[in-house]
C-alpha cells in the first residue's frame, strides 16, 4: 500500500505540472449540461494521463473518473477514483483555486485520498493507514469549537435558499464562504479553515476528502444523514463527527 | 510622493510581520455591535503601530482609521486611510485571508493604495501616478469578458437576498464567490479573478482598492451609481467601467 500511496503522490503532482504548463496555451471550453457546467480539453487530457499511468503500473486496477463515463463501482476490487480538474469554473475564469483529486479503494474501503491545490502547490494526502498531511505539515484532528467561532463552506444557491436548513445553520456561525469547487472547499475543512462543507456533488468530488476526513474526525453524509451512494450526484455535508448532532438540529 | 509611497510599502509589510508574529499568541476577541462583528487586540495594536510610524515620519499628516474613532475627513489635507486588519472574522477563524490596507489622499485625491494579503505575502500597490502591481508583477488593465466567462464576489446575505438585483446579475455569470473581507475580495477583482465585488462597507474598506482600481479601469460606486461618501457605511460595487452600463441593467 505504501508503494501505491507514493505512486499516487507522484502522478498527482505530475498531473498538476501538466495542467500548469498547458493552461497558458489555448483552452478549448465545452458546455456539458448547461452554460455553467463546463469542461475543457485539459480536464480530459489530464484524466487520460492519470489513467495511462495507473494502467501501466497497476494493470489489474479499475477506475471511476469524472469525464467520458469511466464508472467502475468502488466496492468491486481495487478502484481509483479520479477527478482530473475539480473546480473547472475557477480553472477557466481564475486560472486558480482548482484541484486534482485521487482516492483509492479496495472492495469499498478507502485506503488513501489526495487533493492537490495546483496553483498553491499544496498536496493534501493521507487516510486509511496514513496520517493526513498538507505537504509536509501533519494536520491535527478536529478540535471542538463553538459555532460562533466557526465559518461554513457551501454551495451558493443551496445556502442562499436555505435548502435542508443550511442557512439556518449558517446563521449560528460567523458566516458562509463560497470558494467554488468541492476539492478546494473540503481542503479548507481539513485544514480547519471551515467547520464543514455543504454541496450537491458527485462521488469523484467527495471520495478523496471522505477518506482523509475519516482520519481527522470528519464524516461525509447526505443531508438526510445517510452514507453517500458513490453512484449519483447527492446533496452532502462534510462535517466533524462530534458536531454532527448539533448540526442536525438545523440541517435535516 | 515616491518617498511616501515607498514608506507606505515598508510600514504595511512591517505591520504584516507584526501580525504574523503576534497571532500565534493569545488573541483577545471582543464583540463590537453584535456577535459576528469582532475586533481583536491585534486590530488595535496594528493600527497604533501604523499611526505611530506615520506621525513620526509625516507629523503634519492626518489619519482616518477603522478602530478607536480616528476619523479625519479625506478631503481636508494629507490623509492616510488605514484598515489594520480587514477580514477580522477570517483572521480569527482561519488565521488567513485577511489584509492590511492603506490609502493616501491629498485634498480628496487618491495618490496611492495598498492591500497586503499577509499570509500569502502578496502586496497589491499602486494608483495615482504609480502603476499597479501584485508584488513585482504588473497588473493589466481590465479586458472585456462576457458575463458567462466571469465570476462575481459579494457579501453573502446581499447576493442571496438579491439586494438591488445582485443575484439577478450573478445569474448571468458563472457564479458568486464569497471570500469574506473586502480587501481580499477586491484584490481578486484587481487580479482579474472576479469581475466585480458587491458589499456593504466602510471608507477604510474600499479606499485602497478604489485608488488602485481607477488605474486599471475599475470604478467604485454605490449600488445607486453615486460616488461613495467616504463617511458612512454604504452598499457599493467595485466593477470595470466598461461593464458598468451592462451591470446596471441588473443592479439598480
Amino acid at each position: 500500500m505504501e508503494n501505491k500511496y507514493l505512486f499516487a503522490q507522484k502522478i498527482i503532482r505530475q498531473a498538476g505540472q501538466l495542467i500548469k504548463s498547458e493552461m497558458a496555451k489555448h483552452l478549448e471550453i465545452e458546455e456539458k449540461t448547461r452554460f455553467d457546467d463546463l469542461v475543457t480539453n485539459l480536464d480530459k487530457s489530464t484524466q487520460d494521463f492519470l489513467i495511462a499511468q495507473i494502467q501501466a503500473t497497476c494493470p489489474d486496477d479499475k477506475v471511476m473518473a469524472e469525464e467520458n463515463g469511466v464508472r467502475h463501482p468502488i466496492d468491486q476490487g481495487k478502484v481509483w477514483v479520479l477527478d482530473p480538474i475539480d473546480g473547472t469554473v475557477n480553472f477557466i475564469v481564475q486560472g486558480d483555486n482548482f484541484a486534482v483529486m485521487i482516492a483509492y479503494f479496495e472492495d469499498g474501503i478507502g485506503q488513501f485520498g489526495l487533493i492537490y491545490d495546483v496553483m498553491n502547490d499544496v498536496l493534501y494526502h493521507g487516510g486509511g493507514q496514513f496520517d493526513v498531511y498538507a505537504n509536509n505539515k501533519r494536520l491535527p484532528i478536529y478540535k471542538d469549537r463553538p459555532f460562533n467561532r466557526s465559518l461554513i463552506g457551501a454551495n451558493f444557491a443551496m445556502s442562499s435558499d436555505n435548502v435542508h436548513g443550511i442557512r439556518d445553520l449558517a446563521a449560528q456561525t460567523l458566516g458562509v464562504r463560497v470558494y467554488g469547487g468541492a476539492g478546494i472547499s473540503m481542503s479548507h475543512v481539513l485544514s480547519g479553515h471551515l467547520l464543514g462543507y455543504f454541496s450537491y456533488i458527485q462521488p469523484w468530488d467527495y471520495a478523496a476528502a471522505l477518506v482523509m476526513g475519516e482520519k481527522l474526525g470528519y464524516t461525509l453524509l447526505t443531508l438526510e444523514g445517510a452514507k453517500p451512494d458513490f453512484k449519483t450526484r447527492q446533496m452532502v455535508m462534510f462535517v466533524p463527527r462530534i458536531k454532527l448532532a448539533e448540526i442536525q438540529k438545523f440541517v435535516h
